[in-house]
């Protein structure tokens, strides 16, 4: 068995051995430079651990393994140029070193080559659960999207639409990649399936944890500014739940900063008052609760997964990484 | 057996009764109004008439002549964004009506969509050859469109590179739906590989025909504005060839258009002066003779296709109503 980081050296390995000799150089430039950006390659390092739980010849599955990174990336660099994102893991983001147009094709050409890896070596009487679950798994991340977009535009976002929306946009990719992997080593049907929800919940946890941090990380540890969120207005967990809990000058001080014009005021100062009424109105104790909770039911549904729990203790260890938490 | 009209009824009958019950609405909106905005149908009629060459029960491959023309429908999505064009069939394209972002999301989630309709129903014993031709074609069609993209702006493009252009652009597709008809319906091999030649033949005429469409063609029967291309400067068959053999006098007056403002003259004017140059170069000759030979060459591969003349009638018949031309 590995842990998760010799997973993820494998998962790296394999990603500079991808070949990239079809022309024009052009197209597939921007691709090899958003592969090459790095990151935690989450999605990849949990399909072959779920592999691994069941077998050890992991090196079988890295093609999908390899699918699932290039279908997250290619996410990422549209969704940049959705959001007219200019940078992305400290480097220009695709459209802004190259252009819109190489932003759509590049990335487009990465949906293709995500369904290709899906498909190569996948044994022929898997193939339908594969390809089905990998599918419905993109439709799902479209209309999370989507959902994203919409609520842009939105002041009434309840709680329950929100927590939708990112489990669209975020956890189903961590179920999916979890499941196929249990699939690819002959798991019983409904461990993929626990799999399936284990990743739904840790991926619950991780996105909420993400918009905490937002406002409550450590910029050296966060990897980005803190505060992002709160300048533009992001109808984050955080937001949804100040606005619907706070009461009378909270409410109005907080409706009144949503409302301040850009440029009539430092962003220090908007990030500031609003991590205070934030703090006021209970909104981080009540984040790390959910997240939390997530993280704990993410816990019960691996337990519930029909092996000994020394096998499953490196997908624990990672996902306690990857949460910063210990349980 | 069916005729291609027969076959188009098939096509826009199971078009309409395609479900779109999933959400949010917003996100499948564009998809329905690209996909009802209807079209010649071509390529889910050719992968039709493909399987009807060797078994009658074309209903059992609908699945994949969806998946076809949702792609198809997706590219021309993707491919009015980044050409900025505002209308198609006559109506606005999806940027236009909805915006750039709803053009990007909507056709992202078509391409799934025609993966997952590829995958439907699909034999497990030709789920891999299927969905392997098919990927391998829809990341020829991005290359074809990096280099279209990439013409633009040179002015050094051969004959030969712009035919690999077209093969990549539009051949492919065509071919690609020929031969997964033909796999699915059991075909020999050897058949469905001339049957994949045969639709790389009629692609490149059709395509080169409506190169010639654009210059030559009857408005109210092309559909189009005629001299669109020469309007724009457009690489097609036409100019490459024109600015290859133009002499003196005639290549000085072909390249004084190209390099003129626009807003100095009259449209009418250029495409008048242009086409005229057109005739005098020989080019319209040129590409006629251009189109038969690529004609030709589709039917010859197809005579070769181990069947009776009477079973490859309709299929031939639809070649040449394409073509409006008979051989």
């Amino acid at each position: 068995m590995y842990n998760w980081k010799e997973v993820l050296n494998q998962v790296n390995e394999a990603l500079a051995a991808m070949p990239f000799g079809r022309k024009p150089a052009e197209l597939y430039a921007p691709i090899r430079y958003v592969l090459s950006l790095g990151g935690k390659r989450i999605r990849p390092v949990l399909m072959l651990m779920a592999y691994n739980l069941y077998k050890e010849d992991v090196g079988t599955i890295s093609s999908q393994a390899l699918a699932i990174e290039i279908y997250h990336n290619y996410t990422l660099l549209h969704d940049d140029l959705m959001d007219k994102a200019d940078m992305r893991r400290g480097m220009p983001t695709v459209h802004k070193k190259w252009n819109d147009n190489a932003a759509i094709l590049s990335g487009d050409s990465m949906l293709v080559m995500a369904y290709q890896y899906m498909m190569k070596d996948c044994p022929a009487g898997k193939v339908a659960d594969v390809m089905g679950l990998f599918t419905e798994t993109a439709l799902e991340i479209g209309e999370g999207q989507q959902y994203d977009i919409e609520f842009e535009t939105r002041s009434d976002v309840t709680e329950d639409e929100y927590i939708e929306m990112i489990r669209l946009k975020t956890s189903v990719l961590l179920a999916c990649a979890l499941k196929i992997g249990a699939v690819l080593a002959d798991a019983p049907v409904r461990d993929a399936d626990r799999l399936y929800r284990f990743g739904e919940s840790l991926g619950l946890a991780f996105q909420l944890q993400d918009d905490y941090l937002d406002v409550y990380g450590d910029p050296a540890v966060f990897g980005k500014k803190v505060g992002g969120d709160i300048l533009c207005n992001k109808k984050t967990y955080m937001l949804i739940n100040a606005l619907a809990k706070a009461r009378d000058d909270d409410k109005a001080a907080l409706e009144e900063w949503l409302a301040k014009p850009e440029g009539t005021y430092a962003p220090e100062e908007k990030i500031r008052a609003v991590t205070e009424l934030y703090n006021k109105i209970g909104i981080r104790e009540l984040c790390d609760r959910k997240i939390r909770y997530y993280f704990d039911q993410a816990r019960e549904i691996l337990a519930q997964v029909d092996l000994p729990d020394s096998r499953k203790a490196f997908l624990w260890d990672m996902a306690q990484s990857l949460l910063g938490r210990k349980a």
